[in-house]
């Protein structure tokens, strides 16, 4: 058995790695940490997890995770780069789904994440997490920076038109609405029923700290810079995202159905629609699916994309174990073949 | 491999059906069934089982589920009636999850369902489903009929107080709230999401189908009649029902969370909360738990209990698994430790 | 020109004045106070009124308030009783939406609201401000304690059946449901809407501060001490308040329906449903309007009256100005013919 | 007083025309329609409108609308045009608030609605009622076509930039999210609230009907082609369209945000929002304002800009009242100068 640890067990996503991992096979949660709530009953927080663990919150520090195999950080971003060094030296692997090892530009990341980077020298070592782009390196990597859930839609969504240079990437636009729970399990006026029930916005137009993180991962692709409007909203449910992809053509594309079947039909956790459909975030809700389709409209010189994810599951907590899973030889889909909660 | 079919493939606690077999090791589903969409694709109309299903809808005929071990009627009221005998004597185990085999006075039945019953002489062999009151019968039961939503949260609510006598079972209240997948998938003004989203009503005062259910159960643990007030109220939610429920102490008990506990430490299924909570139906969405709780504001002469559920899972399929499981002699749990889907 | 103040503007009962004076055509806004944000246009903070206010929040100190010919406290419990005195003094009418002077035993208030009562002298002046009982007191009053919104929805709903004796006054159950805005513009967890959204719970079983606020009301009715049961719960909405109420029938009555109409007939705002209705919240959404409906299930000997608000109006605001209306003799319906949003 | 027929009114804009009249000093609703309803009384099938209107449905037969000065047609495509003819001989004016007469190309319109246009020989004389751009056309006219919910909420948020030329309109992109209220109060498995609740999706990527009404009005103000790519999406709420709209810069401006005020400083309906704003659809609920912020990202090529309406209003009923207004000589902000509800 894996002995896994998660840091930071009270936010949505390390709740969400607890639901999956009590039904994965290989993996025993050994520990589970929170400064706030050391020593209470993860279940006696979180009471739909009754049943699932006897797990106790124990203090986030490193002497109480050195018997663990891999350590997942669920922590607000600059905690993990405190600790992944330490961690990384008794040989635990480290997965860590916070920013703190995405941006390989670490001035970039000082710039939109606010603060000096504690370990910049582990940034090379550490693996973006999109098993779609980086399946080999992410199963020999020590160290993962988990994709955010904006970056995984939008990349996958992109991903088959740029490796093919069909669309101009100069004018990249990125329209993406994002379920309450992508803030987090924090208090803050913004996130309370009453101000976001019932409502619909846009936020952070000016720049959001997932813009480098998706145009980092654009231009590898692309191999060369690219320009990308990026706009995230706010939509009235807990769980999902759904974005909405626009792209030039740039090279006309006899079957753009064919071309994203193709690009992902070994993918297990990547689900083009057929031709004409609409993906909608509660079919996946729950679930580690990304569903796509991909569309022109009146055969013009727009192409839509349509990429839909539950944010907690594909954008963190799920393909945080996918990657765990390759990393440690198991079956990529190994308790990730969770069948969306529908209705 | 058991061999299940599903009649009523298109209803949601036919796909909840779908989506908890798709991991139960023991079972293959081998028939759907669809009248209106026999030939398309089951993923085809529902995408939240792509990958989970290859199955076809085919017509709802006894012919084509000739090879089934069991199968299960995710129907409306009205239609097991009409095949059960013919699959009971092929030696298929049937799972109602409609109402047709819940009421053992046919009279009362006719009378709260508005048509006659077409199998009067079943209705005797049928085993009640409530694994909680009913289990050894079940195990060897051909025939159950699955409980209703309301009454499994009312009754397991209630049951510890009646068994014991310790409240005035004439004056019994059961104000009991529901989401609104409870009206299940069909077209009516009244659940569009217009109508029924940011809006509470109570429906249904004058009487509903549930309560000769609910009171059929009570009776049978009072060993005499009861007297219940029963009002459902439409929630804006999708899943959960939350029973509040309201008894007359009639004997003092000294320990009423001990009671409960005592009642269903043995039971896989129902929680009983620690002294003082409150049930949150989020807690149980997608899960086959009944969490509870036990209250006596002021220490006065009402008790309250507060019991959830999810009306998909343990008010319908999961229950109807349970059932299987049990039929079967499989472990009770058997694909149903799926925990809840939070937040 | 009426010139009103409001303290505490920055909450939804502060903002819902605003919304409602708006339209009034006796009444200035003259002041509007929040501590913290001092300085900023009301609109500002609340986009919702741009074109409806130019105010600008002041500090809430009562020299900024002697211009005022009425104040409302939208406050939290233990501001009002700090300031009422010297607004009285001044000769200006204070309409308190919190509960600083709502509960005429000062013991109780002290122990149900955890705080020593800074201006008990005052108590025995302050009027209780549901003018369905005491519209004649009120019109006369200088200072008002607006009810609370369970104890307005619940009086209402009860007071026909115990002004005429007709139901058993030890055996009351008040099983309400509340939005959530009936928490408050602050942050709790509790509140975010990943933990209210799509899902139910009751909550403070053991006691709510409302119920010694609803007792106190319906024994002044029933001229003798009542037992009530009162257990509040949260439904995933914004606003809106559904009382389920249950009374043990002690006298016989003909005609329930015909009694509540009587009883409110000449009621502006107490809008009895049609036999056989069930009031829906969405119905009195950004209303006045308490809709009631009266039944007896089964003809047992149990009532059931549903009475619906919108806790921030009938319950809060539009009550107030309603007072208001009354003190300063102008047409109680005065801006109050609002018609609920719908759908 | 105005006599004002309203044909349709058991749909969401027939119910919001009866909100807003039931308070506009200056109409009297002297006639609603229904031909389902007819014989029965508006507020028993609308509580909302209890208190608010005494109205009888009866059927829409001209002959019952002879009376009126003005007719609203609030009914499903396709009926207006079999009416409108006859009314406008009788100088009755008549304001459509469906799509029969939105479309001056009647080729174009039965490619989209699907049927033959029964009265061509009015387009022509039907006004467009976009106040924003037509108000001295409004106030002449007889016959009005309202601009659809998505249409006017992104002409009102393009125009400042096409009637500038700022922007290259042949690769405009509009990419509008709408609460459920748009698909009105008809029945369909698609608006139930389980299968809409807690989801988000797009539709009609491959063509929305209201795409050639957008093209048309753009084209109007850009005097030329426009290539617009319109992706309307489906939000988990009642009310409120958000469009995010997209240009790539053709003209350097300097100050975009003066731009906006300039243009629309003497719009009584639409506010332009202080630098650096989100509009929340929120802020508009129930009210005929659209709320507008422009932003230039990173300040690069392209901008966007930020539009919301409540689509019963000013994307619908207010809209039409402000037209009325208009037509009738009153001010035009009689009776709309509700305040939005919020929460």
């Amino acid at each position: 058995m894996i002995r896994a640890g998660i840091v930071g067990g009270t936010g949505y996503t390390g709740v969400e790695l607890l639901r999956i991992l009590a039904l994965h096979p290989e993996v025993e949660v050994a520990v589970v940490t929170s400064r706030a709530d050391a020593g209470a009953r993860v279940d006696s927080l979180y009471p739909s997890l009754r049943g699932a663990t006897q797990a106790i919150f124990c203090l986030p520090e490193v002497d109480n995770l050195t018997d663990c195999d891999v350590v997942f950080f669920a922590t607000p971003n600059g905690t993990a780069m405190l600790m992944a060094s330490q961690l990384l030296t008794r040989g635990i692997k480290v997965i860590d789904l916070s920013a703190d090892f995405r941006i390989t530009d670490v001035k970039q990341w000082s710039h939109w994440y606010g603060i000096e980077h504690a370990c910049p020298e582990l940034i090379a070592e550490a693996v973006y997490g999109l098993p779609e782009v980086n399946r080999e390196a992410i199963k020999k990597a020590s160290l993962i920076a988990c994709p955010g859930c904006y970056p995984t839609a939008v990349q996958l969504g992109f991903l088959p038109l740029i490796e093919q240079g069909l669309i101009d990437v100069n004018h990249l636009i990125a329209d993406v609405k994002s379920g309450v729970s992508g803030a987090g399990r924090k208090v803050e006026i913004a996130t309370i029923m009453s101000e976001t029930g019932e409502s619909f916005k846009a936020y952070a137009v000016s720049g959001h700290r997932h813009l480098p993180e998706i145009t980092q991962g654009l231009e590898l692709v692309a191999g060369k810079p690219v320009g990308l409007t990026f706009v995230p909203h706010l939509t009235p449910m807990i769980r999902g995202i759904h974005a909405t992809l626009y792209g030039q053509v740039r090279l006309p594309c006899k079957d753009l159905q064919a071309l994203y079947e193709s690009r992902y039909k070994e993918e297990p956790f990547v689900d083009v629609l057929s031709k004409g459909s609409h993906p909608d975030t509660r079919n996946v809700r729950g679930s580690n699916y990304c569903q796509i389709s991909v569309h022109q409209p009146q055969g013009a010189h727009t192409i839509v994309v349509l990429s839909v994810i539950d944010n907690l599951v594909k954008g963190a907590a799920g393909q945080a174990i996918q990657n765990m899973n390759l990393m440690f030889g198991l079956q990529e889909e190994t308790a990730l073949k969770i069948v969306a909660l529908y209705p």
